[in-house]
């Protein structure tokens, strides 16, 4: 099948401004129509109640295996309450441990359940930072509304991020490790007890930090295009941080895993969408002799509006395109945001005009892919520095200047810590 | 778009059959590669431990407004614990309580979640029944292999299942309420806390009933098809009953809620598959002339196969088809199983051809629908005998019949009631 629907550039910023603006004005409604006619309370960062724990735990070292379970939290995490009849209950840093839910809790049930994926970072200069947490923040309640699940002010659960990493910070993700990372986890869930099929009459926010292992493949990515199973489909919920697009992908790729690859490359009617729970980039030369970046659009909502994704895009725009002044030895590439086939990406192949592809997000970070199984037959996708490709090389290398603190850049959000607390 | 894939009877049967065969033998398979060889233990009702409650609770009368929240539980759960280096722990019957999850438990984060929706009936009689259990089992299999959760054999949950009613039955569906029933609810979740997108290395299955209000319009349902979203499509889950099939739908449910509509009705490609989360029905008229119970085809795996939905339709062929003799004073029935679209809807309610529609499954049971809301048109279903069209309710009647012990057969299954426990 030809590619359809090519989107300029413009057009999806465009649209995902959009987005932002109907979600802005949705929650602007609701804080008009709810908050102050029957005095629902809004989450508020500024009253967290701060609880210190009394059994601090040890930070493992970083060869424990431990680190590998992606199940050792630090010493607090934050939690907040939400009822449908009260808003939002004052949030709360305590001590990490277990939750309590009813068996007959909605999220337990019919996963209504949404979540986020971030980093913090030790900076080489000590510093402690986040990376577009703003992001992350407003696609948490684009998701969590699609889940049936309340909405908040994105600033506030910013804030309420930036307190639990300012008190766990300094002993979790020490000055003496930099250029390490801690996972963090703001989740939000339904509650209620109640086995009725309807939107969640209480929902609990919590935002955990774990230790996360490094996912980078040193000799690439072996992905396997997905033949029957679909990730996502248009009307469905593909671009949202919802549990129920993760679990039914779990099975293909344990299949997939068991066949020798790393990951599923899921196509829907043949397209290219997202590889395992990551955005797919190619880089491949057209025939008609250009060079170009290309990559699944956001405007059908299949896919994940992926913040790395996102920040790739946008730093290939400034420093990598033609009218750039900073392109580091590298060819310009034309940035492109269309659908594409598999089809194509085996005919870019077979005619030697892949030059690298990769994923991109956080759990994986920038991760080149090497071979692409697709209908039996495995496709060698080339990385020209060994380990990965020059793109993907330079790129990941521009992000991670930003992230640990080599580059001074406003995505890279300093933490003022807490050392006494 | 016209009908396509008209699926025989027959075939649908033997789809289902070898489903269900392709289950059996994934199960043999692992009891033999698995269970052998690295001791894995299955799960076994015979060691069911039972602990008894020490703070009963009070048992509702039926006008207690806590039988509307769907979370009025008995005194006892069944719960067990499979771990993938140990296989099944022994089932516990025990008090009813909360469930502890870490944070980081598998089902909070990624919809690692299924469930069944059965109801146990107090006949008028006096005895306790289950209607077909067995289905149930086998379809919580499905769901559950499904959602990367464990396997087991479907006999040994309807065991723990009927130990646990076989105890809560006689004090919280007491004898003294013919007619009356409670529901009934097995889950399983991944509770293994590790966020790391993979399959659960532990899982926890657990039983639990509950009172539930009676979900019928007296007046009919107001159906309002879907045009934009959609509820599963090929490739996806749509045929299991997984927490991800559920929690995606809430915010359209919510929206026909508040446009007047007690449920959506959901098309995909304008094809018609569910009505909310029960199977969908119409009898209509042929433009031949022929008189036609008109169903969606499993085939194509995006509809549940519901327990309701087979039962109808097996009574329907045994005793509404030309050859029965047990016509009841209605005109015969042809059965189908067949893909159909709205606009067939739409042209039968135009043409006067529609004869009546209602829902099928456990919690509406069968659910008469007088009105289909699309493309800002309120299609009127006919209802003959005001509350209900004459086919839905013969149907209902013969099902109320074999749950509450009116007639004797063999989906109605009594229970071995512990009087004394």
């Amino acid at each position: 099948m030809a590619p359809s629907a090519i989107t300029p550039p413009h057009a999806v910023q465009e649209a995902a401004e959009l987005t932002a603006a109907a979600v802005e004005k949705k929650l602007a409604q609701t804080a008009t129509a709810v908050n102050v006619v029957s005095k629902l309370k809004s989450l508020d960062a500024s009253k967290l109640i701060f609880t210190k724990t009394k059994t601090p735990m040890s930070v493992p070292e970083p060869d424990d295996p431990i680190i590998n379970t992606s199940s050792q939290c630090t010493d607090h995490m934050i939690t907040a309450v939400w009822r449908s009849t009260t808003g939002w209950d004052a949030p709360e840093l305590r001590p990490y441990g277990n939750l309590s839910l009813a068996p007959t809790a909605s999220c337990l049930h019919y996963a209504t359940e949404c979540f986020e994926g971030m980093k913090m970072y030790r900076g080489y200069d000590g510093k402690l930072r986040l990376f577009r947490p703003d992001c992350n923040c407003k696609r948490m309640l684009i998701s969590s509304t699609r889940i049936a699940l309340p909405g908040f002010d994105p600033k506030e659960l910013e804030k309420l991020i930036i307190a639990m990493i300012a008190v766990d910070g300094p002993k979790w993700l020490p000055k003496s490790r930099p250029g390490t990372f801690l996972y963090l986890r703001p989740s939000m869930i339904g509650s209620a007890g109640a086995l009725g099929v309807a939107s969640p009459k209480e929902a609990t926010l919590f935002i955990i930090a774990t230790f996360m292992p490094k996912l980078e493949q040193p000799t690439g990515l072996r992905l396997l295009a997905s033949c029957d199973g679909v990730r996502a489909w248009p009307g469905g919920f593909g671009f949202a941080k919802v549990g129920a697009n993760y679990g039914p992908t779990l099975m293909a790729t344990k299949e997939a895993s068991e066949r020798g690859y790393h990951q599923v490359l899921w196509l829907l009617d043949g397209h290219v969408t997202e590889a395992g729970a990551s955005n797919f980039m190619v880089v491949w030369r057209t025939k008609e002799g250009g060079l170009q970046l290309v990559t699944a659009p956001l405007d059908d909502k299949i896919i994940l509006d992926g913040v790395t994704r996102r920040s790739i895009l946008q730093l290939a725009r400034e420093r990598l395109t033609g009218s750039s002044e900073r392109l580091e030895g590298l060819e310009a590439l034309e940035i492109v945001e269309r659908r594409f086939t598999m089809e194509e990406v085996v005919e870019a192949v077979k005619e030697g005009r892949m030059v690298e592809a990769f994923g991109a997000g956080t759990a994986f970070f920038v991760a080149p892919v090497c071979a692409i199984g697709y209908k039996d037959v495995d496709y060698t996708i080339p990385m020209a520095r060994g380990d990965s490709g020059e793109y993907a090389h330079l790129i990941k290398t521009w992000l991670m200047n930003i992230m640990y603190g080599k580059e001074d850049h406003e995505w890279g959000v300093v933490i003022d810590e807490k050392e006494d607390f």
